[in-house]
């Protein structure tokens, strides 16, 4: 079980690498969230169109805008 | 426009304020998002619960699990 | 309303398009704020030099060292 | 050196000290920059108001607004 | 598996609880790794000395120093 | 004297360059962390293979798993 509270179960939309970093996209329910992660990290967890996935976000990174 | 991708409308569930810490529970539909921000960003929105916000989150901060 | 509490208007001074990820140079009056973030937003925002935007961090994100 | 290319010389104009965190507000220019730190942190560097202090932000952590 | 790189098994050296946040010592080895998360998370995963754990940092948020 | 706790003394295992973005592996002890900072901080650290240099993590930026 992991801190982070934001854990959202989606699928992978997209996958975008590059030399370093890889976007990842993932759909959450009608929301679209975007990872940008390293491509070793991409290509380790084999990352593909229609992956079932979760999307984790530790809370200290969250904004409120109001 | 704010470059951060995840930009999530949904509505304020509860306000927890500590002496410098706030911690602030955004229901983004059937979602919780939790967010930790300072108490005084918490006044100076006057959060209070049932208020429309948005959850903001960076990508670079956004991991993916599989 | 952002919770953001450091919100620094500026100039931009540079941009460098990566495959995912993107550099940019914000004059703040005499400071220079690097900013990286994704290919794609810098493309949605539009960024040009000389372009007039904002830098936004969280203050969780902001070490201090004496 | 520091690879964090956000590095702010300025003076510390408050502290606020909670149980776990601790809110300090540096003054750099005429930009007043926030940080949140642990309170431990903010008592190993002894921080007190009028201290010549540098705000040091990784650049993955700025957003870009237009 | 998870996307951050980062993952080190260690034991919980000592929890402080704050309002909102938590700080939780973590002994890696011979480091010892600071984590500031949720009070909430700290009870949600009933974190206490002695506990088997892991610490886990996205790449994004390490810098070198040399 | 920097705030950020968490700061492990290590030797340069890898150096990947991308267009923005550089992935740098560092050795600490039998950990190894992974950074991932800009391409213009790895060359104006000039970093190597085999240099010593110092991991560095902010606490709130932490996570632990149980």
């Amino acid at each position: 079980m992991l801190s982070a509270r934001n854990q959202f179960p989606g699928v992978v939309k997209s996958v975008k690498l590059g030399n370093v970093m890889a976007e990842v996209v993932v759909e959450v329910g009608t929301l679209e969230v975007v990872s940008l992660i390293s491509r070793t990290s991409a290509e380790q967890l084999n990352l593909k169109v229609g992956d079932s996935v979760t999307a984790i976000i530790k809370s200290t990174e969250v904004m409120v805008a109001k």
